[in-house]
């Protein structure tokens, strides 16, 4: 494989340091090619602006048409086409990062805002009547799979299926769909930590072997099944998942899994 | 009332930069008192790190911990001061933001995880067996409410309850619930701008009509009923919602709501 480890806390010595350690070391001693960014040791930009689109910024700034015209004439920030040729060359991407108010840290989502750009991770094919992109499923990055690893201060509980927070699953869902799906990613199931605040050292031995497993076996696990968008499943133009699908009634992200 | 604006675009005249002077002049015109946040303009630094916590910060870094150390000691930064200062004066808390991969644009998640801090936002309250804290309807801004006003490129179909973006309410969720409720903030519904890249003038101006409108009813708009989590609804410790409560087998983020 070749992976793509984008990292995203500030504390090199903290349990995500330590699993972006074991993930490195643990793919190249199987053979794989490893490329990190890791974003705060890079002192990545987190905002989105006029600057990051140099001659091609106009007057009044818009972020999705001017983004795209940058991406087109290759004049994009060094720093995002960096990271772009990076999520080119790699056929797998690993996020690590800690769930700080329920999504990324700010840093990664700067990542995603600033690397995902219009042309290059939307807008991306044909948009018409019968066609609304490529998109979910195809794209820019389609073939590549993703793998969050995720770390998380509160219990188990508290994101299962009833749990007050919201199941993990619906939480990671923008991200796994949203983001990654969108230009084409497929991910497999997250490798999420529950109780990263107050970990002894027998439970980080013990996921410790658990993410190297993981990391193991990426190559032949499952990834999660989303609905493609331009295969039949959803209406047009309205892009409605067709009746029939699911019991009628039910709405939520789990619509766009295939069971 | 008291309105703190936090607003998170980088172009003065882009759409969000036109809703946000129609909030801050038409609230002034009816006699409320009006704060704004310009995220962009104060050059918010997004990334949650060492330097936000002075000499409360360990070595290594703990971010929850060493926050609420800074937050208690009153050693914070003071542009992250400020922001607190802020939301303890206001009794609203509008939020204007575009929809960037499905979620808040990075300076604004940024403006979360360094405000919204250890002792201040969370960690607050009893931690017991019988109680885990004063979150989800209690807590430091309890007795607030939240308008968010969000501008989205795509078309509204697409964010229905079969749309293949998912639910806007389900997309809107970690923000209303995970992040705003948890420190007892209360949200009204969402003011939506759908189709925000491509608007005619006459689309904008019914649009400025809808969101006066919204603005001057919002005294009497009733919040979202999230359920509060230490008022029966939930097992302890498991903070799973009761058996009884919703249809045996539904999950998702709808659960919390009571209807």
């Amino acid at each position: 494989m070749k992976v793509l480890i984008v990292h995203a806390h500030p504390e090199p010595r903290s349990l995500n340091g330590a699993l972006k350690d074991i993930a490195v070391s643990t793919l190249r001693e199987a053979g794989h090619e490893v490329r990190v960014s890791d974003l705060y040791a890079m002192r990545w930009k987190a905002a989105a602006d006029a600057g990051d689109y140099g001659p091609h910024a106009s007057t009044p700034l818009k972020v999705a048409a001017d983004s795209g015209r940058a991406f087109e004439a290759g004049a994009l920030g060094d720093d995002v086409r960096a990271e772009q040729e990076k999520l080119l060359w790699a056929d797998t991407v690993i996020l690590q990062f800690p769930l700080w108010w329920y999504s990324m840290p700010a840093i990664l989502k700067g990542w995603v805002d600033r690397v995902f750009t219009y042309r290059f991770a939307y807008g991306v094919g044909e948009h018409s009547d019968v066609k609304y992109g490529e998109r979910y499923g195809e794209g820019t990055l389609a073939g590549r799979r993703a793998l969050l690893s995720v770390t998380v201060g509160g219990p188990e509980a508290h994101y299962g299926p009833r749990g007050i927070n919201g199941p993990i699953e619906d939480l990671l869902f923008p991200i796994q769909h949203g983001i990654l799906f969108y230009p084409g990613i497929e991910s497999v199931e997250p490798f999420v930590v529950h109780g990263a605040d107050r970990m002894s050292e027998d439970t980080f031995a013990d996921i410790a072997k658990a993410w190297r497993e993981r990391l193991l076996t990426l190559e032949e696990a499952e990834p999660i099944p989303y609905r493609r968008q331009n295969f039949g499943d959803y209406e047009l133009p309205s892009l409605q998942l067709k009746e029939g699908l699911e019991p009628a009634g039910r709405s939520g992200f789990g619509l766009h899994v295939r069971r």
